[in-house]
């Protein structure tokens, strides 16, 4: 491709509204077009990339017997109303009339679709198991689309779900498709960890899910990971164990006195005691079926309350830290709260808190606290144990007493074991092997193409711009030619040719501009190889150079080796 | 692929709304799967020939130096506010709020969201030309849509923009493209016709417009075609010549009496003249921004009206037949409508009728006509003369006389010389050659993708399925295999094995099933090679067979030869 005929132009600063790396180097690199807030046109180069990533997704799932179909991006109303998606999907799907009044809208998933086109088709458990996927464009509107392609509302999406006649049919479909996943982002040239996530209070008992993580410090997820075993998971789902467990504070039940004393930090600096010997007391209202209740959650003093594991505990369909009104109904007195004498409400300790324990807790009066509580002595309710605390850095791997760190990562796919609730809403059923009608289960499987894009820049970036990996990179070679005679003019386009017929992926940068602004322009757009033919330098020696963008490395060459080294360095 | 672990169902009947072959046969096919009315999802066989066709579309645009993009699919509001159309495209255009309450709507096509990328890259002449293009889904909500996904409403597009300092490289670039046009239609194995089309009123003069017709007996568009010169055009837009020019029919105007003779037929029965020695009178409403208003046409009695020539003559935005009230008021009679003595109405004569010849018309009185009616003598008003009849099978060409037939095609592609409405409309602007501002010119690019698939079946298809043109069928071998024993059983297994090492793109039936229904699906499927491997006849004679799907003739071939003889057949 070359620049001086074709459509890119770089730019100097990135956008107000551009917070991360990927966002602001895609927009200097005049990767992306914002035709509205989430909502992006691809320039060229972009497109390359996502078509190489979609490439890879098609053949690794292909080789996977998977079956590429494409659904309509837009859906009828019916069947959403059908699965009862219709009002929960809420504000993300964007819904809208068609000019005979009947309601449709943009996909923003598709388990009713499919579920409808595998219904029609088949009718057998010997037709299963069978894995359907697309690569389309999705449609979610967001509340507050950012970070670019990272988190848009048009985005493109590879979709696949699987149907079975039984469980250990979708465990090894599932178990298959992870392996695959593992192929797909190893090709595609990324850092990653499948991790374990939250399958949400919905689940199905026993189905599987995991997120597959693209490791970078800018990442939104927080991943817990074991750095002696396998274990990893997302922090909203992760199970381990606390260390620095400490002893009792106090013997029998006695109030103290801790004026302005509302912090954990501040009882235990004041008691000269460690954080853990106190009990944080946390009052949260949540909502089942549309109706409100309240809950005090007790953890312990230097642990933070995971948000999921508590929603998933009380089958909620939120959960939200209550205002003062419910405090004050519950005689709850802020920064002073605990358990003792509470009555009227629903009480849950953290696995981590030891029952038989002594710990300084909340009076509900100011200025006081007790020191010597023992939740199965002290509290008079029955006493409710759940895990509930968010795992951290430095505890211990429940597998194999591993230490836990904490890394980040960007979640570029998600794989859900469903059960049967699509098939079962939407009435779909086979036969199985004794002629009994039943609902198939299914697995689904995302992988979020466009947002890969980003997430590779992520990991994958220096000062002077982007460093793609060498699989999705638009091309291979980014061909910095400063010519200024004719005759050295004619040696680049002449090996421009060549290139072009070796079949090596270039960008001929034969623009009318100085070394200077190629030379930027070739870092920002960060294609693997740079090869620099230098008036000066080639009067001189008669030699080229090839730089490797990622490492600085240079090397000189002479322009009869050029084609066979580049692609020794492409393949190797 | 494999049948048997497959997603594939054929069905013995079409539904109800099926009209047409290729709505039929790609529904019987099992080829998609109707989600609403004009939406579908396409099944892995219908997407292999997208994917096909897209491939070749790709090949051949970026030959002919156009950039690919990917444009978004859902597109502010505020851009086509911009440039007037949010009205003006009606109910087409499928429109929502998104939830922060701001218009948006589904792209039914993007020349301003085009020019939003341009304008925003594109400052100089020196850039220029430029062609950008994407393959993208469109949604047009279509009144009445229909014939599958022929006339769907959410269908694949290939569209193409280019830009232009100049006329001169604007013609320049029509024309690559319009011959790049020829090549994609011919690599996609399409019996196909480049004709004139209509570029409506608002066209800028000079402006040219090329429809791209594949040829079908079926197909919805009247093309009148010279059968001596190149000259081929949309009947929308034709311009040819009469013949059968005949006589003046009496020689003063005189009223005669004609009972119950309201149309042309009878009253050209009743004084034994040809029907083109009568003038037929016709009263059209038409709106001009909105504003009503009414004109008499008169053309010869044989010929039939072009509402479109009509419409463009007139600058109106609609033209319809006049209906009763309108008559009155202008005192026009039902069947015997005439243009002498009207003055309280526009009228204009279509060329083919002459001004100084006698014709018969009507006296606007029941039962009556005269005869002898001279246009430059008999009609008071001023003379107005202008194109407006349809062009009809036996007319002769205006390039060379030669003689013009009627032939039936299917739109699937059109290129428009737009000029500067959408770059004045958005304010685009580049610095031509003397520093001046100025907004390029625009040509637009369509293929039709999805479209593409159903004419081809329309053009290739027989009573027992479809015939796919090699290059754009889903797979090139059908092989079916009908084994009894192990023994054949693993010699297929072995062969399918080889022919995919061969990379040759087979579809094996390996279902258990009789022979009739493998050769009706395969039939129906419509692979341009049938592979039978038949357990007595290979058992007698050791051979299989190979078949050609379109001439039904078949060879018989030794197992070592089968991979040979089907690559060379393939590639022939």
């Amino acid at each position: 491709m070359k620049l001086s005929t074709g459509f890119w132009q770089t730019f100097k600063e990135s956008p107000a509204d551009a917070e991360i790396p990927s966002h602001k180097l895609m927009m200097r690199a005049g990767l992306l077009h914002k035709s509205a807030a989430g909502i992006f046109s691809y320039q060229p180069f972009t497109l390359r990339v996502i078509q190489k990533i979609e490439g890879i997704i098609r053949e690794e799932l292909n080789k996977a017997d998977c079956h590429e179909i494409l659904m309509s991006m837009v859906t009828p109303g019916e069947l959403w109303q059908e699965s009862k998606r219709w009002d929960k999907m809420g504000d993300l799907m964007l819904k809208a009339k068609d000019r005979g009044g009947r309601d449709v809208c943009l996909s923003p998933t598709n388990e009713e679709a499919v579920v409808d086109v595998f219904r029609k088709v088949v009718k057998s458990y010997k037709q299963l198991p069978l894995t359907l996927y697309q690569i389309n464009t999705k449609f979610r509107d967001e509340i507050r689309p950012r970070f670019g392609i990272m988190r848009g509302r048009e985005f493109t999406m590879k979709d696949a779900y699987s149907f079975h006649a039984d469980k250990e049919s979708l465990d090894e479909v599932y178990e298959k498709l992870h392996s695959t996943y593992c192929d797909i982002f190893n090709r595609l040239g990324l850092k990653f960890k499948p991790v374990e996530a939250d399958g949400g209070a919905i689940a199905e008992a026993g189905m599987k899910t995991h997120e597959f993580q693209v490791l970078a410090e800018t990442g939104e997820d927080k991943i817990i990971n074991c750095t002696k075993c396998e274990y990893a998971a997302n922090v909203e789902r992760a199970n381990t164990k606390r260390v620095n467990n400490v002893d009792s504070y106090g013997e029998k039940l006695e109030v103290i006195s801790t004026p302005s004393k509302s912090t954990i930090t501040d009882v235990a600096n004041l008691l000269k005691i460690e954080e853990s010997q106190c009990l944080k007391s946390l009052v949260y209202t949540y909502y089942v079926d549309g109706k409100e209740f309240h809950v005090l959650v007790m953890i312990l003093g230097d642990d933070e309350l995971n948000e999921i594991k508590l929603k998933n505990y009380l089958n909620a369909d939120e959960v939200l830290p209550a205002n003062e009104s419910v405090l004050k109904a519950h005689n709850l007195e802020k920064g002073f709260i605990g358990p003792v004498g509470v009555s009227d409400l629903k009480v849950v300790f953290d696995n981590g808190v030891n029952k038989d324990q002594a710990y300084v807790t909340g009076v509900n009066k100011v200025d006081e606290h007790y020191k010597g509580f023992v939740p199965s002595r002290d509290f008079k309710g029955s006493l409710e144990f759940t895990d509930l605390r968010e795992s951290k850095q430095n505890d211990l791997c429940l597998n194999c007493n591993g230490k836990i760190e904490e890394i980040r990562g960007i979640e570029v796919a998600h794989i859900f074991q469903l059960g049967s609730q699509y098939t079962k809403a939407l009435n779909s059923t086979v036969l199985d092997k004794n002629g009994k009608a039943i609902n198939p289960l299914m697995g689904c499987y995302g992988i979020g193409v466009t947002r890969i894009v980003a997430a590779s820049i992520e990991q994958n970036h220096d000062d002077k711009g982007i460093v793609w990996p060498k699989e999705i990179a638009p091309y291979h070679v980014y061909f910095v030619s400063i010519a200024k005679s004719d005759e050295v003019k004619q040696v680049s386009d002449k090996l421009y040719s060549e290139l072009l017929k070796a079949d090596i992926e270039v960008v001929y940068d034969d623009r009318n501009a100085g070394p200077g602004f190629k030379f930027k322009d070739a870092d920002l757009l960060g294609l693997p190889y740079q090869l620099v033919l230098g008036e000066r330098d080639f009067k001189a020696d008669g030699k080229l150079e090839i730089k490797n963008r990622k490492t600085g490395e240079s090397i000189k060459v002479d322009p009869t080796e050029v084609i066979d080294k580049l692609k020794s360095l492409i393949n190797e």
